[in-house]
């Protein structure tokens, strides 16, 4: 299926793969072999964490009743597109150390780290991962039997080769492609904040 | 100077770069060229980020006296090796999204994409970065003319090239090479937790 074209033009020379990764909607139903989304996996498995904590937990549908219960816990706006996805998962973070059982202040940014390096390793296998914050929060740890005193939900994961962007919604087929961001310059600074009077960030931190 | 020996094997195949970042704590004085550095802010600009809020601010240390402040911000043990490093930076993160001021949930998580994505591109041009959670959280906001309401510190990065290992002191030197990581089976679950009886996570969260 064709992709549509990635118009992001980078100001600064970059490795591409970050601007070829993106969050398409337009997935293929085609299974993601378990080998496959073990190469996935062990990208995450890599990320830097605090004491090396390595709080993320990912659980993964791949299988039609795990896939229906992971779709069901979405919310209806991602439903639309994600339960045509292969697989889906759930990130989950552990709130406290392992070794000392004191909160861990940095677990949903070392399980962002985790994240990307699962969405970057999956592009370069030809796939896409599209993160969601939307989903059924209230449901989700029962069903999926996690304890919520232990973990955070963070987000659902679809993940799979592209799709047919005909058997989206028109409002949501109109708005595949990968989409643009701010400058660096807005948030960058050199040295403290408001002394860098010539960025942007400095600007919108008034 | 010689980076230290990575003997990190990888249990499935991956892209290299995964495996090639680590956070060494041995960095060289040697000035990183402004270009280089808007090659790093470039890859994490492009990371994802819940309704695209890019919610992440970057503020760097490259001249001396901010390099003195910025080092002075960072905890007794981090001070030891990263004050060292031609570059240090603080991670915040903006607590609200843009376009409605409701808390945004998934900030730190988005930020920890696109400290990644310039984790990795540091290492695709021979440098390396390296997190640190341990900082001196009452006096930075201050010190950075930040303000706490708007944005949450989150860690310290210090950027730079591999330098000598022999200038720091023994007991940090001694553990000076790539860390290990726990199997993917012990927190990838495929199904409900416990329904995945052979792995190691189903396990963990009993």
């Amino acid at each position: 299926m064709p992709v549509p074209p990635n118009e992001r033009r980078p100001d600064h020379p970059l490795d591409s793969q970050f601007i070829d990764r993106w969050s398409p909607r337009a997935f293929s139903p085609a299974p993601v072999p378990r080998d496959v989304l073990n190469t996935l996996f062990e990208a995450a498995r890599w990320a830097p964490s605090c004491f090396n904590e390595q709080p993320w937990l990912f659980l993964v549908a791949t299988e039609k009743d795990d896939l229906v219960r992971f779709g069901d816990l979405l919310s209806t706006g991602n439903q639309v597109w994600a339960t045509r996805a292969p697989v889906l998962a759930f990130l989950f973070a552990r709130r406290v150390f392992s070794h000392t059982g004191r909160p861990n202040r940095t677990f949903m940014f070392d399980c962002g780290a985790a994240w990307m390096s699962l969405a970057l390793q999956a592009c370069k296998l030809g796939l896409f991962a599209h993160a969601m914050a939307g989903f059924k929060r209230e449901e989700l740890y029962g069903e999926l039997g996690v304890s919520p005193d232990d973990y955070e939900a963070i987000c659902a994961i679809a993940i799979g080769s592209y799709g047919d962007v005909a058997l989206l919604p028109p409002d949501v087929a109109a708005r595949e492609k990968p989409n643009d961001r701010r400058p660096i310059s807005s948030f960058v600074v050199y040295g403290r904040m408001g002394q860098d009077a010539g960025t942007e960030a400095a600007d919108s931190a008034s």
